[in-house]
């Protein structure tokens, strides 16, 4: 374990078992969310037309689905990518994962407690404050990758590759506390800034600069 | 980064996350269907006999715990047959495939919702609706990675192979949507086509055409 | 795809793909046994002895998890040993797995319905006939993929392993039906009959013929 | 099967299905935790205010989720760094692994638990029990893979890192153990002994001797 050929590869392994966990976290929270759907079940329900109304109560809950699986997307996105460059790893690094993970569990919490209180500006901070904190673990977690040269990237495109991943979180989470901000006007502008934002993310429609 | 063979090393390692997180979250959704067949608990229940008039009860939702297993069992072939001819990603890629494991991902939502009100025509459309958009997902995902030059087939065989895909994901819709409509005469019936049809995809029967 | 060394690479691929969505429904399935386990709330406990009164009656569901995670072990061990040996696969094969994930899936549903229904036999023999159900796919699995030829076993040690593997899975399937069968005399006798045919595998006291 | 390379060849096989699985078993243990912090709903609710009020009961739920998001955590770290160094695996080596597994799931229900009879001993007890088993089978785990020759470790080191192994788990359980007895004088102390135990173990405050 001393040499350096037992070195690396050791901490490669780790690599691997990190990203697997990963991975086995980020399938598990993206299925958990469907469970804060519940089927409409009642003794009003007689006809396919009641159905359809008592349908579109959930549909609120559809709504919080959808954002929560962006944002879970986005960041098992953030957090892989970051795993392209990161070819090595120690238990600090691995702990920032685990950290990042515990506050990604989170979200399905945070969802159901704003798809059942989605008319409260407190549900809203709520989320944002979960989102804020995964953005926050992301970026350490670069950062110190970073810090400790366990990337491969070559010295002259190591600043340009590590601003732009900065930048790109810090954008994001001031457009996410600025979305947030607006449940002060309503909660449904609020999640739908959200979710305007997180579509441009996914389907890369003004950010283009860098492929995330 | 910049360099080739660093390009598909890259590229390689993002297919393989975009495969765990797939195997992933299908495994979770897989195994969440269970969780809609709850355990009849009753203070009727005073032999075996009444245990078993009790279990009876719970037949409807086996039946549809069956069909949902072989619907995810048949998307996930499905889309585990395209990552055997895909060998590049993008990120566009990527959050076609997280769009795709999006609607999945509702399926133990749409099963519950069939299974309890098995009933009525709402819910069989619902559920046939489930089952267009991740038809519709799977479709859009093998034609932008065909047109981005992410598959690993001659030119030749790229025409041939991409026509009986589509060809395959097409017909097979329309059965679903066939069956889906035979939901006006009678819900039963139409879940008995739509298992058939599912059965003959699993067993190829019929359509030994293509591998799939 | 029609050349010897791509059909063999994206043989390989598939199996990796079968043995990773193996993995991840054992480990839901493994993990969502626990959620049977419902923590004793009552508006009794006033004291440690009384919440530890209440714990105890939570043993027979601490019993019934136990086999359970044994049974989900034995077949995994078994599934995954037959993929020691199996190089190759096809689509056939692989929905073969699926049927047995489907079966292995519903274990959570018998283990709490035996849970529930502990003095039942009725209930006994559903846990058994779903065992029976994961053996048979097991069987199957093994006998379709050696007439196929996706074994990588040399021609006279192939009759040695398949028989091998038949007789294992036979004699065990024997074991469970007896103690199946003992639910006639005292459901908990069974259950303790099981448990012991189970411990005899998985610490191969008694048979150490074929490592499994 | 019989030779040396294809002995190797599959012993590795086995090592890789192992800890895919027990990644699995992981990620799923650790997301389920989430599902014990039930969202407040409740007909007194009429502002933020009241939502925050009904929030702050939700405090302790998140407390016991951070220590059991840790205790996982820490025996994931434990699990994965053995693996580092062992290289090949027999079926009593895995079902070593399945029963640390099935003590590694009891978690989520152990905290529940706690955190619902947070005031109460026994609970604590309970709980410092699970993580008892857990050290105990991965003590096992290591000397067995350790007796067997299966660690790939030059002699000489061999001592030295069996030693720092297991007395890092020794010593753990030791402050585990004094942490649950504190429980007599009161639980909350008892928690937050546990949590500044297990925050040393993850940021390697105090004990950096062996890298773990």
């Amino acid at each position: 374990m001393r040499s350096p050929r037992g070195y690396d590869h050791i901490a490669g392994q780790n690599t691997n078992r990190v990203e697997a966990l990963s991975d086995g976290v980020f399938a598990v929270a993206l299925t958990l969310l469907v469970l804060d759907i519940k089927v409409p079940i009642s003794d009003t329900i007689h006809s396919d037309r009641d159905l359809f109304v008592h349908f579109t109560r959930v549909l609120p809950k559809l709504l919080t689905y959808f954002m929560s699986f962006m944002t879970l997307g986005i960041f098992w996105m953030g957090h892989s990518t970051q795993f392209r460059y990161i070819e090595r790893s120690n238990r600090n690094l691995s702990w920032i994962t685990l950290f990042f993970l515990m506050v990604v569990s989170l979200l399905p919490f945070t969802t159901a407690f704003l798809s059942e209180h989605i008319h409260y500006r407190f549900s809203v901070v709520m989320y944002w404050f979960n989102i804020l904190l995964c953005g926050l673990a992301l970026l350490l977690h670069w950062n110190y990758a970073c810090s400790n040269n366990f990337v491969q990237i070559s010295t002259h495109e190591r600043k340009e590759i590590t601003d732009a991943m900065n930048r790109r979180i810090i954008v994001a989470q001031i457009l996410y506390a600025f979305g947030a901000a607006l449940c002060f006007f309503n909660t449904y502008v609020s999640i739908g800034f959200i979710i305007l934002v997180q579509l441009n993310y996914a389907l890369s429609l003004v950010t283009r600069r860098f492929r995330m």
